[in-house]
């Protein structure tokens, strides 16, 4: 099973007046995991896949999130992220946010991927799509 | 059983490059709702609770969410807010974000009043305490 | 000359450790106000004016800033935007950002309308346009 | 003179329903590429010189941005960041921010180190200090 770890540094503005990571920034950062995880796969970007599958992205159907412990600026965490479950038109994903070998923060995703509906005028007409074989194959 | 709406816009930076909201900004909407429920029943802002009795917020312990339909900028979102239980050391949040008559977006959350341990200069070291009597009582 | 006030409450998550709002969220707001005085004058959104004639937006050519005074959370804030010049391909904007009879902010931006070169796949090729005489009219 | 070189990644969330990046983006960087020069000139941390010296940061003054081409996600972006003049109670910073030999964003900014007056209860209330002298030292 594959997984990938994105390293990052927290900064001053991700904090909050109590001096701790202001929670929305996690899931900014599980975000751009979840991307690096497929691009690491071998999946091309989503302007490429949307040029040439009408494939824009994976958007979230639910998410789930535990908050063990805070994080504060000049921490370096790490975020550790796989697909647990792949299901006919959606995946699990799993992200673990650590710092050094504290775990932080733990998050799953349902995430599918998604095309337009119609002519493509209307952004709130999208739905998703069967999770495409070859793709799943190579996140495998 | 007291609740709170908060009314926003979609901005066009609120959106992403499929055009839709980019999830994140819920959690960063429904953080203000949640500030604004407490205000709403009275309680004062985590400056003066800080000052007074030491509580600088109610961070997250976790959250669910379910995203049924997705928003693009230019809707006009109202986020109903409400507490469905209290604990001893945490209560659960409901947030219900529609527009107009549907509903886009469901989170809940577990929060917890929190202050910091020690002498305040360690950012990470913060714990929860029990839930103040009498901001229960103003908040439902 | 038309001139729109964009009123905004300042939030817990928009400022940083310091307990002041990071600025970059002043950039946020401002842009939500440019945009909110062209929906104000009559302008399509962007969604439409990209179908119709090809225009994606406002993006910036160059702002200025100053920084007066700091905000907090909890204030409520009134960014007042015109345009002071209209240019062949260009206009220049100011935003004033206000808590009451005190300013804050003062921002002046220089933005053009845009739309994309060639086949409208690569990001990164937008150019800038002639401003439309007819929504130059309706901002006037 | 020193300098230091801030290397991000763009995610897909950096970027607006234009596909490139969203402004106020820019500016989040450049904060945290600030951030940056001072700690590898051996400053400590805001946290540190709070408690040490009572300074708790470098707010903004003034800051003029010039946006000369855009970038979209999946690009690798440097900021390269110096000090360009200290005056004696601000100092200006300069920000280069480059796709490999591509200048894509200039800012020049005006910072202050600066400390709360009173009795700290009001976050509004901050003013500039002198810049300290060894801290200069160890920047130039």
């Amino acid at each position: 099973m594959k997984s990938h770890t994105y390293t990052l540094r927290v900064e001053f503005g991700d904090c909050d007046p109590a001096q701790i990571v202001w929670f929305p920034n996690f899931f900014r950062w599980v975000d751009a995991a979840s991307r690096h995880f497929f691009v690491q796969c071998g999946l091309p970007d989503w302007k490429t896949t949307e040029r040439e599958r009408g494939i824009l992205g994976t958007p979230l159907a639910d998410t789930q999130a535990k908050f063990l412990r805070p994080a504060s600026y000049g921490d370096v965490l790490q975020i550790e992220s796989h697909v647990s479950e792949w299901r006919r038109r959606s995946f699990v994903m799993k992200h673990q946010i650590r710092r050094a070998d504290v775990v932080l923060v733990e998050i799953t995703e349902v995430r599918v991927f998604a095309r337009r509906k119609g002519d493509g005028s209307d952004p709130h007409a999208i739905e998703s799509v069967a999770v495409p074989e070859d793709w799943r194959a190579m996140c495998e």
